[in-house]
C-alpha cells in the first residue's frame, strides 16, 4: 500500500490536524470523549478539538467547553468548507448522515461516521460512491462499527483469523437491552420507521451483524428474518401514538464460507442491560464474549486433552492484548467508552500513514444489505432473501 | 377428578405394581436407575422391578442384574400380556415406540414412553388415539419429557404461573451439544434419517420445544425454521456415508397468547457439553437456565427498585423448592439423572390417585406438529408454516 | 503391596460380602444411598445390604425399608458379632465412632467410618491403634472424607500430583454455609461442646483441612487460628441456652513442603448454602473449585502464551475423568451425594484386592490434629502451635 | 459544618484552581487522566491542571504533554510555593508522601495524597497533625482509598449503611494478584524493606483494610497476622538479590462493633490479576464483590421468602447507582481509572464547599495502624495485637 499525502497539507509544514464534530447528544459525547482521551494513551499524529457542531448554540457550547472543543457552530456546511479542518466527525442521527458524509468528503475532508451508515440504501450507495470517489484522492472514510475495537473482540478476530478455531461452522450472535422494557416508556424519533429507519434492528443487530461478518472475515449471502413490536403503541404528548418500528429481530444467515449465523436483538429483554453476546464455533476451538463483561473473552481450545478442556475466561488486560499496552498493568480493566478511544487511534494512524481504515463505507454497506434482507425477508414470512454480492471487504 | 381403580386389581388384595421396561441402552439406563431410586426418595405406592426386555439376552441379563430387575425377557409381546405386569416403561428406540405403546395401553398397562413421542405424525396419533381409549378405562400415559421435573425448571414454571414475570413476551431456548463436533465420529443410526426421523430437532429441539410450551402453558401456533447439517458424510464401515439428518437447527415459534420463542439447536457446538439453556422474558420479571447447572435459577424481579435490581442465583435446593423435601439439606445439589426420578415418581403417584400424567401423549404429539413445521418451513426457504390447533394441553 | 485373604471367608466359598450400617439420620441415609446405588454404576464385588441399626426400632425398620436393608437392629454390639456380617459402616454421631469402630475391627469386620474420625484426640487414636491391629490381619478400615471422591477434586488431586501446577505455593480454602444464620434456629446437640465437640472446626473445616492435605499430598505442620460464636445464646425447651461451640472458624497453616494455605468456615455465612471453595496456587498453574458446582473444576495452565491464557471451567462429566465411565454421557451432571457412591466402590474394591483405603484412619487423625491445634492456637490468641509430627500419610 | 473560604483566594476574584502533580509513573498517570476527565464527566469546580513535577525533565515533559499539563517542574518545593496553585496531588512514592504533604499543608495547599499514606506510623502522625493544623485554616487533605469511589463499592457501602444488611457479622475481604508469581521476575525498589515499608501488606492489603473499615463504618481493635515471603531472592543486576518484603499476607480483623473481618493478600496467586474479592455477611443480607468485574455487585437479600433467595448481579450502571449520572446509559460499563475520577470530582467539591474530604489523613494513619498490628503480629508467631484506639473515623 502506498502512503499518500495528507490533502491540504504541503511538505514541509506539519501542523496538527483540525478536527469538527457534529453532534453532542449520546454517540457525541461518546466521540467526544474518544478524542479528549486518545493521545493520553496512544502515539497519535497531532490534532486539534476546533470544532463541535450542533443546532442548538447554548447547549452545544456546553458540551464543547466540557470535551475540551475550541470552537461551536451550528451550520455543519460553513464548519466541513474551513481549510483548518481535517476531520469529520459525524455524529448526527442516521437520516443526516448521507447528505454530511458525501458533502466533506467532496470537501477533501475524512470522514468517521457513526454506524448505521444510513438510514436507506440508496443513501448508503451515494456514500460509498463518494467515499471511493475521495480515497482516490487520500481521502479516509471510516464507518463506527466501535465493537471492533473491545480488545476482546479484536482479539477474539485474531484468534480466529490465526486459525485456533479451524473452520467456522457456526455462530450465534444476539444483543439484548431493556431500555423499552417499559410500555409507559414515552414515543421518541427512535420509534417511527420515517426518522429512525428500523427499531433494534438498525440500532443493535448492526452491531451483531457487523461482528458476524468482521469475525469470521466473511460475507452473508442470504438471510431469513423476523422482525417483531410487542409493544405497538407509546405514550406520546397527545396520548398514545403507534410504534412503527420494530422492538425485536431474530435472523439466520448463511456465509459464503459456509457458517451458520443466528442473530436475535431485543430491546425488551427485562434485566439484560447491554448484552451483546457473540458465541462463535469452530471444527477445533470457540469463543464467546459478552459486551456487560467487555474485558472478558472465553476461549475454548478443542485441540487440547479432553480432560482439561473447557472456554477458559481470558482477561483481556495484558499488555500482548490488542490495545492494552496504551493502558493499565493487568487487571486494571478499562470501559466500554474505549471501543471509540481505540477506533479514533486507528483513524488516525491510517491517515498518518496513508492507508484506508476499515470498516469502510463498502463495509457498512455490508451491514445495510444484511439488515434491509432480514427485513424484507420479514415481510415475506420468513422466505430467504438473497444478499447482493457487490461489497468486497476491505482487508486488513 | 375421579380416582378410578387400578386396572387388573381386585380390591382389598392390594399388591406392589409390577413394572416392566423395554430397552437398557442410555435411556434404559437411566429410567432403570430412577425405578431403583425412586422410593429411597419419595412415599410412592408399593411397585417391583419385575421384567427387563431388550433383544440381546445376555446384555438385558448384565442390565437387570445391575439396576435390579427380577427378571428378563427378549419379547417385549409375552411380557405386556403378563397378569403381573401393570406399567410397561418404554425406552426402546423411537421407532418402536408406537408399536409397543399402543399394544400395552389395548392390554390395559399404564404406559410411559421416552420422548420422542414418535419419529412421525401418524405414528403419534395412533398413539394419542390409544391413550385416549385407554384413558376412558383408567389406564394412564405419559411422554417422558424429564426436563419438566428438574427442580429449577418446575420452579420456573411455578413463578411464571403465579404470574411473577408479568405477561411473557419472549423466550429463548437453545440446546447446545458437542459431541458430534469431530467429523471422523462414525456414522450411526441416530445419523440417517430413516431410523432416528430427523436428527438435533427430534432429539433435543424437542426438549427444548416442550419447555417452551411447558413454561408459558401455552402452545406454538406457526413456526419459521431452517435445519443444516454441516458434516455431510461421515465414516461407515465400508467408507464414507452421507449424513442424512440435521447437525443443527434455528426456529421462531409464535405462541397463543402472543409471546415470540426462538429455538435453536446444535450438536456440534464444540465445547458446549448439555447446554439446554431457557430465558423467559416478561413484563415484570425475567429467568435464565442452563441444564450444565441444573441445580441453579436465575430470576429477575422487574419491580424491586432499580437500584438493587439483578438477576439472582436461587440455588433450588430448598425444601421449599419442587422435590427437594425428598433429598438431602439445602446446598447439597443432585444430578441430571434424578429428573427422571421424579418422573417416576409422579408417574406412579397419578396411577395411585387415579389422575392423569402430563406430558400426555397429546403434548407430546404437539411437540411433534412443530418439529414437523420447522422442518417443512426450513424445506420451503424459511416460509412461515401453521401448527394445525387441534391439540389441548392438558392440565396441570 | 499383597493381597491378602477376605476375612471369615474361606477360599473357593465367595459369597456376597455381608453389611451392616450403624445410622439413619443424614449420614445414614447418604450412606444407605451409596448402598443401595453402588453397583447400578460400578462394577464391585458382590455385597449385601443386611442390616441397619438404630436406636428406635420404629424409625429404623422405616428407613431400612426406604434403602433396601434386610433387616434392621437396635443393638449394633449383637450386630457386629454376626459372622455374616463383613462390613460395618459407622453413621452414628461422632461420640459413638470410636467404642464402635474399635470393637467392630476387634470382631474382624471391615470399618468404614464418618469424619470426622472421633470428637477427641484420645479416641483418635484408640482408633488408630485398633486400625493397625487390624490391617496386620487384613481388616480394612476408612474414614468417610467424601470430597475425596467429587470428581472434580479427584481430577484436581491428579493434575497436581501430575506436577500441571508446579510447585504449590498458596491455598485458600474456606467452607460457607448459613443454616445458623438465624439466630431463632433453636439449640441443639451439634451446639454444644459435651456433645459436638466443636462446631463449624469439626464439622466443616474438618473437610478444609483434609482437602488441603489430600490436594497437596502433604502435611500440616504448624497453623495459627481463631475461633468465633457469633450467636452465643438460642432457644432451648425450656428458654435460652448458650452455645457452647463456634460458629465460624478461621485458621493459617503452614504445610511440610512448604506452601501456606488459609482455611475459614462458617455456618452463619447469609446466602452461602454449602460452599466449599479450593484454590490452590501453584508456580506453573492454579486451580479453583466450589461445591455449590461440583462438577465444575477451573484450572489454569501458567506455562501457555500469556495472551490466551485464563481460568478454564473444566465439566467434569468426560469419561476420562475419574469416576465418570459409571455414568452419563459427557455434559450430564451428577449430585453432591455420589462422592458417598464413589467412596463405597473405592472402599469395596480395596477389600476385593487386599489394600489399604484411602483416607486412612491415620489420615483421619492427622486433621483431628490440626483442629485440635487450630482450637489450642485460638485459645491462646493466635499465637503458632505445632503439629505432632507422627502420621505418616498413606501412599495413593 | 461551616463553609470555609478557599485559601488564597479573595473574595469576589475567582479563577480556576490551579493543580500541581508531583509523580509520573503509574498513579501519575492515573491521576493525570483523572484530571483530564474529570470535568469532561462532572460539574466541578473550574481547575487548571498547571505543573507535573518529576525528577527527570525530559520523561515529566513527555507525560505532561500527554496527559495535558502546562507546565513541567523537577523540584516539587518550588512548585508548592507558587501563589497559582491551590492543590498538590502527590503520586510519588511512600518514602516521600510525609516530607511533601506537611510542606505543601503548611504552605496552604489542599493536598491529595495517594495511599498508603506513609512508610511508617511516625510519618503518618506527623501527616495528621499537619492535616488537622491545616484544616482549622480551611485547608483539605485526602488519602487515595480510590476503591471507595468505585460505584458499586459506593453502592455497597450505601446499602450497609441503610440496614439492608442488618448487623455485620463477617467480612472476607482479599486482594490477590499475580505480577510476582514468576521466581526470575527482577529485584526492584518495592521488593525492599526499606524503600518500600512493606509488601502485599502496604500495596494491596492497605486496600483491602480500608475496605473493611469503609464498609462497616467501624473500625478495627485487634489482629492476628501472618506475613510470608515465598520468593525469597530474585535477579538483581548483579546477581541474586533478598526480598526484604511479604509476597503475601494473612490476618483476621476484630472490629468495634463485634464483626470479625478476615484479609489475606498475595501478589503470587497465579492467575489472579487484581482480584480484590470483598464478602460482606450480616443477620438479614449478604454482598460480594470482585474488582476483576467492577461494575458488578451482588446482593443477597435474606428477608426474601426463602423460594426465590439468591445472590443478585447488579449492573452498577444506572442513573441511580453513585456517580453514573455523569456517564453513560445503562449497561454501559465504566473502567477501573474512574474511581480516580470519583476521587478527584468529590476531592473538588468538598474544595468548593468547604467540608472535609473522605478518607481523611486520620483515616488514612488508622490503615496503617492496622497494617502495623498485622507485621507485629506475624513476627510474634499470630499473637493477638491491638490497635491504639485514638483515631476517630470521620464522618461521612
Amino acid at each position: 500500500m502506498t502512503s499518500l499525502p495528507i490533502p491540504n497539507r504541503q511538505p514541509g509544514t506539519p501542523r496538527p490536524l483540525g478536527v469538527a464534530a457534529i453532534g453532542y447528544a449520546f454517540m457525541g459525547q461518546a466521540h467526544s470523549n474518544a478524542w479528549r482521551t486518545v493521545a493520553n494513551h496512544f502515539d497519535v499524529p497531532a490534532f486539534e478539538q476546533r470544532v463541535l457542531v450542533g443546532r442548538h448554540a447554548e447547549a452545544v457550547a456546553t458540551a464543547a467547553k466540557k470535551y475540551g472543543w475550541s470552537e461551536t457552530a451550528t451550520d455543519w456546511r460553513e464548519v466541513i468548507a474551513r481549510d483548518d479542518i481535517d476531520i469529520v466527525d459525524i455524529c448526527a442521527p442516521g437520516w443526516l448522515h448521507a447528505e454530511i458524509a458525501t458533502a466533506a468528503l467532496a470537501a477533501g475532508k475524512h470522514v468517521l461516521v457513526e454506524k448505521p451508515l444510513a438510514n436507506s440504501l440508496a443513501e448508503s450507495e451515494s456514500m460509498v460512491r463518494a467515499a471511493q470517489a475521495a480515497r482516490a484522492l487520500g481521502v479516509r472514510s471510516m464507518v463506527g462499527f466501535n465493537y471492533r475495537r473491545i480488545p476482546a473482540l479484536t482479539l477474539a478476530r485474531r484468534l480466529i483469523a490465526d486459525g485456533r478455531l479451524g473452520t467456522i461452522r457456526q455462530v450465534r450472535a444476539s444483543y439484548l437491552q431493556d431500555w423499552l422494557a417499559d410500555e409507559e416508556s414515552p414515543m421518541t424519533w427512535r420509534l417511527r420507521k420515517e426518522t429512525a429507519g428500523s427499531g433494534a434492528l438498525g440500532d443493535i443487530a448492526s452491531h451483531a451483524v457487523d461482528q458476524v461478518q468482521y469475525l469470521l472475515g466473511d460475507t452473508v449471502t442470504e438471510v431469513s428474518g423476523r422482525l417483531h413490536t410487542f409493544v405497538t403503541e407509546r405514550p406520546g404528548p397527545d396520548g398514545p401514538e403507534p410504534v412503527t418500528v420494530d422492538d425485536a429481530a431474530w435472523a439466520t444467515l448463511s456465509l459464503a464460507g459456509g457458517a451458520v449465523a443466528s442473530v436475535d436483538v431485543s430491546r425488551v429483554a427485562l434485566g439484560q442491560k447491554n448484552a451483546l453476546r457473540v458465541e462463535v464455533y469452530g471444527t477445533t476451538g470457540s469463543l464467546t464474549f459478552n459486551l456487560e463483561n467487555p474485558n472478558e473473552l472465553y476461549f475454548l481450545n478443542g485441540t487440547e486433552p479432553i480432560e482439561v478442556q473447557g472456554f477458559r475466561r481470558i482477561l483481556v488486560t495484558e499488555p500482548e492484548h490488542p490495545y492494552i499496552s496504551g493502558w493499565w498493568p493487568q487487571g486494571h480493566v478499562i470501559g466500554w467508552e474505549h471501543s471509540f478511544t481505540h477506533q479514533i487511534r486507528d483513524f488516525l494512524l491510517n491517515i498518518q500513514s496513508g492507508t484506508d481504515p476499515s470498516p469502510s463505507f463498502e463495509e457498512g454497506m455490508g451491514v445495510q444489505h444484511v439488515l434491509a434482507a432480514i427485513e424484507a425477508s420479514s415481510a415475506a414470512g420468513g422466505a430467504t432473501v438473497a444478499i447482493p454480492a457487490l461489497i468486497p471487504l476491505s482487508k486488513d
